[in-house]
């Protein structure tokens, strides 16, 4: 079994019982992509599905904006390992009464998101089904690709931009009102990292992964992986405007280990370059699992899982 | 818009319409494969859906029949771009009351049709959703692709092992009885054609497909790509025992464009080489579209659409 060590949690269960029933049929499961290594740069590959009922609902969302959200996920999977994009295939499974118009607008969501990360739509296939679904495969290249397993004792840890956007858009629409116009982008247009990812691999990330379990889960996931303890203050997280807390996932920042040299001129330097404010939230130490506290009391976050 | 032209049908309808929204947002949609270029061979990829209650039943196949039928529908497209198989990557979707074992069970069927190609599974993901749902991206690798598009006047046209057997179990399960053991095993566990694939690639081969959609609408499709008139004898077609005709579908065998100067000697070493019989049906001339003749009468195939 040659699988990623993965934090708790129902979904990552499945994976792990998956990665030893493979055995040597499977490879590298577990981390945000697969990495082919190649003479010059690596090819990076993730696969990311959007499904109706479970990561969004018809009634929230236009299909234009179905079509971004789901290729943005997948390509926020590239950003984490510091990619840049070459281009995505999607799988499109599409109800029966969905129109030949009603396709191409979720498809022109996709592309758009595709050209946003500097690739193009190169392939793909289409089905009908019960319920829309989205299966984006993303193909990058990166010359230093970044995983969760490099973390080390002495490093500290950036988010980029701010968290809790997409869970307040959630629990708006779930309390049957219409989210705030901020909090409802954060939700239907998610910006995937890809410059800020190809920046912070190019200036030492040792770990990086991308938040779409949410912040306490996908920590955790790098603290398996890399065998160490991570620690994170939450009064140091940026909070997306109104967000209660960083609870919740699907918000597709990064979070980066970074070496014990990188400071906040170098955090300064990130943000003009790439676009996006970079926080330091923790610390990386010698041990296993997460802690997270609030005014030095140590308290649980919530994610984010798909079979729940 | 850059997609190569595809034969008539309602899902390449589809297909054309989302080609001519995307514009430049796609590249290269309408192939078996994407076909991206390196120093010294290409990357090759492709994406294959498949769907409960449209590719198959739960009461027709085995959870680890149903993995291997979706991985090997995929890996069939690298087949037919004379690649060979890195590996693939599986986005599952999974009914709420489906177990892990069942999960597992599908995972096992993807990853022993992985392993048969030459590759392993590199990733993957999975969700909740109304029904199974496997969307399989395969990662192959060419040193010259062979794509739809190249077939000249002249060329004679081979079809790879014997056709009509999946559709042979579909007639018997739809008409509640059980299919044969060679016909269920056609529809349950097809072999891709990857090492027919690369041989033929490396001998010549002008333009390829696998026979997913059926030998008429498959026909067509090389046609319309490469500008030239497919002429097929029926007689000649090779026939699964107890097949009444070679219409229908999901066969996955290779129909190869083949040079003037390739003959019967060469097909007996491809069949000595790869274990699977080539036989010519037919050839390429000058003109449109597709004709299909038995006792020398012009005939129509019927193929399959995911969408009728």
């Amino acid at each position: 079994m040659t699988s990623v060590p993965l934090g708790p949690g129902g979904e990552f269960d499945r994976v792990r019982a998956i990665a030893a029933a493979l055995g040597s049929d499977a490879r590298g499961l577990g981390d945000d992509c697969a990495v082919l290594p190649g003479d010059r740069e690596s090819l990076v590959l993730s696969t990311d599905l959007s499904v109706e009922g479970v990561h969004f609902r018809r009634d929230w969302l236009s299909l234009e904006e179905i079509g971004w959200r789901a290729a943005a996920s997948a390509l926020s999977d590239l950003a984490s390992a510091g990619a840049e994009c070459t281009g995505l295939l999607a799988a499109v499974t599409v109800p029966g009464d969905a129109s030949e118009s009603d396709l191409v607008a979720l498809m022109k969501g996709v592309g758009a998101a595709a050209r946003h990360a500097g690739g193009a739509v190169l392939g793909g296939d289409l089905s009908r089904a019960p319920a829309w679904s989205v299966a984006v495969t993303v193909v990058g290249r990166a010359a230093r690709p970044v995983g969760r397993a490099g973390a080390r004792a002495g490093d500290t840890l950036w988010v980029t931009g701010a968290l809790g956007g997409a869970r307040l858009a959630l629990e708006a629409w779930t309390a049957g009102r219409e989210p705030g116009r901020r909090a409802r982008a954060a939700f239907a247009h998610p910006l995937p990292r890809i410059a800020a990812g190809r920046w912070l691999a190019a200036h030492g990330a040792t770990a990086m992964i991308d938040l779409s379990d949410g912040l306490g889960a996908d920590a955790a996931h790098v603290a398996a992986a890399s065998g160490t303890r991570l620690e994170i203050d939450l009064d140091r997280v940026p909070l997306a405007p109104g967000a209660p807390d960083a609870s919740g996932g699907e918000d597709y920042e990064l979070l980066a280990a970074l070496p014990p040299v990188f400071g906040e001129a170098d955090a300064a330097a990130c943000a003009a370059e790439c676009g996006v404010t970079l926080t330091r939230i923790g610390r990386v130490v010698a041990g296993a699992g997460l802690t997270v506290t609030r005014n030095g009391e140590s308290v649980q976050l919530h994610g984010f899982d798909h079979f729940a």
